[in-house]
């Protein structure tokens, strides 16, 4: 795998996108997890984004249909919450507003796993994993130990793009590296010209690992990002990856003060407050990712 | 608008109110947002009150005879927990136990508006919400969008009354100032002689919009408020000031030792919990609200 | 009650308890509370284990089977919920898998209080409350008010032996001091050959009573404990009293720095992070629990 010198077309849609979502606040309704709830609302509006969780299935479709972006976390799905989260995708789908899967812990557990294919095939705009989510939901390995991952992200490069391809969504594998891929084959062009088919992100500290929920606030971060970036004119690929590079300069930025994972956590939110586009791209190392390198 | 003279009787009830809690641990059942429950109970700890959230119908009905004040919040508004919700309200109401109507994103979505109409003709000691829900909950508006507002707290003024007169509950409007009505039309005898129709309270910091549940937590202090207020006569007008004006000394105190919404969140824990009434009615600025002038 | 000089040879069973979840990041199937659930993650993280939520009930069994233990938590109980944990506990049962039941709140409630005696008898490895709830399990009390506790961790002591000798669980009652009871009536044979039938752990701070959810992390801690004890030769009595040690001392290291509960709760997940298992020993005081001293 080799790094790219900085490819500054893209680093210029990320800073676009970040400085995007605090001019807008997009409003983003999150279907997910219990457990990281108050951490992903707390995540998105430090971002410069709103928060609004919804469950109720009848005002879940209402709410999707108005919000500027949409998460669905498969992590504590119940049956209760697939009615919810089946009938926000829907009304998404029908009035064209971005919506974002995190199959969280998908693989061995039938409910989430059922619904993540469900998912991955009524077109969302990105799916967000770890390493073995991604993997399992391409279908080409036997999933993940709960939330945590076993898969290095580079291995599952191959499985990513095999998604990308066939679900037509930005694939972001989140990782000490993050791998976004464009959705579909071909080469999305990117600002500025350069034809990119996937980036690489380097950011972060390894203190996010051991916070609950950063990587599932990632994910409402990633709807909030696709909704303003479209308005700036930044392709999904380089709003994807601005999400990413926010979150993971934040944890670099958290990392430096952090004296445990309490504090550092404390310290992600008020970074993610004060970091703009130009910090958030200084902060972060980019590189194009080429599918021939990844084996 | 005009602020009058800092209204002695009133600082004073306000300050009796915050020692009362603290010193009466009055345990408050939240039927609460499920994204907000975590700070929720701490800013009840904080506050000296104690929190418990039983969601199970049954003993929802059981525990709220039982508890010092309820919470019905319908931030994440499912048909269980209205159920919940409803036990809860009739047992309240049977047991002279004070409860707390909070409207959250009521307007457009329609379980949770329907349930506000329900229950704010069920005889609730307090509705507190933002503008926006206050003026849709009195039928004058078109609502909110989400959990934000978009209408200023005096534009919500002539709602909030006529919501006051019809309800029969004091009605505060949370915002950068909070005006806090006295329930029915007839003026509220305020400690001191002084005849009070509603109260301003100035408060708060700026960044305690950018802190999940900031605003819900408030709704649980408004339940105990009025519970330990009513035990050392202190009118629930100045009860639900009391607690608004708590949480908002809190915020200001909280402002100028954080870094960012992270710490913020943080600090306002810690200044909720260090803060009593003197330093509260030291924080904050009070005045008398004069319907004439609200135009 | 007497307290006995340092207990050496289990303190050097509690050392290596901390140390093993350090090593061995065991995986904890926590169906608990919904107030809790973030603090309750983020403790298992701190100290070295991993967590997991997984409410639906066919999945909740699943996993059951494969994690390194369950936590069955009674405080936001639910018949949805109570379904789940039914099928984890059976699942469990069948797999070996040592799981916890914290009986919260339970005494006057009906769903919850049928549940724990439902569940006390189905063989879990641990019971953890605090000394009313342990007494009302035991039958013997009237049962508390909320999840604060109005009985003595002293007083609640017969109530535990009875609990223990009864349901064969380690019986753990938390308090300024906590009591761990070794399961059933014949003395647990302590690592150095010691007879033990229980220990006094002695540490903690005020300001855990603060701070919602750092008992109910305790029995997620447990439930950790039990699964790495295990598989370096520590009983379960030390193993529940490594957890009750861990989660104590980061209060007293938490205190030393805190402000108020917001900063002490961020500080206490440091210190969890920070402490190995020479630091826990080092900040608590132990003691062997004498059945006929407890009256």
């Amino acid at each position: 795998m080799s790094f790219d010198p900085p490819h500054a077309a893209g680093a210029d849609a990320i800073a676009a996108a970040v400085d995007a979502v605090r001019a807008q606040t997009p409003l983003v309704h999150c279907l997910t997890n219990s457990v990281v709830q108050e951490i992903t609302a707390n995540a998105l509006l430090a971002a410069g984004a709103a928060p609004a969780m919804i469950p109720d299935p009848g005002e879940a479709a209402a709410f999707a249909a108005v919000a500027s972006g949409v998460l669905v976390n498969l992590g504590t799905l119940t049956t209760t919450q697939l009615a919810a989260q089946r009938a926000a995708v829907a009304a998404a789908g029908e009035a064209g507003v971005p919506w974002v899967l995190d199959p969280v812990a998908i693989g061995a557990l039938e409910l989430r796993t059922d619904a993540a294919r469900e998912f991955a095939a009524a077109s969302p705009a990105a799916i967000r994993g770890n390493a073995s989510e991604i993997t399992a939901l391409a279908g080409l390995g036997a999933g993940g130990r709960g939330v945590d991952t076993t898969t290095s992200v580079e291995d599952a490069a191959d499985s990513a793009r095999e998604l990308a391809a066939r679900s037509g969504a930005v694939v972001a594998v989140s990782g000490p590296r993050d791998l976004i891929l464009a959705p579909g084959t071909s080469p999305s062009a990117a600002p500025g010209g350069a034809d990119t088919t996937g980036l690489w992100v380097e950011s972060g500290h390894p203190l996010l690992q051991q916070v609950v929920g950063t990587g599932c606030a990632l994910g409402a971060l990633v709807a909030a990002y696709l909704s303003a970036a479209r308005t700036v004119g930044v392709d999904d690929l380089h709003a994807v990856a601005a999400a990413h590079a926010h979150a993971g300069a934040a944890g670099s930025r958290a990392g430096t003060v952090a004296s445990g994972p309490g504090s550092f956590a404390v310290a992600w939110l008020d970074a993610l407050a004060d970091l703009d586009g130009a910090a958030v791209v200084d902060a972060v190392e980019l590189a194009v990712a080429h599918p021939q390198e990844e084996r």
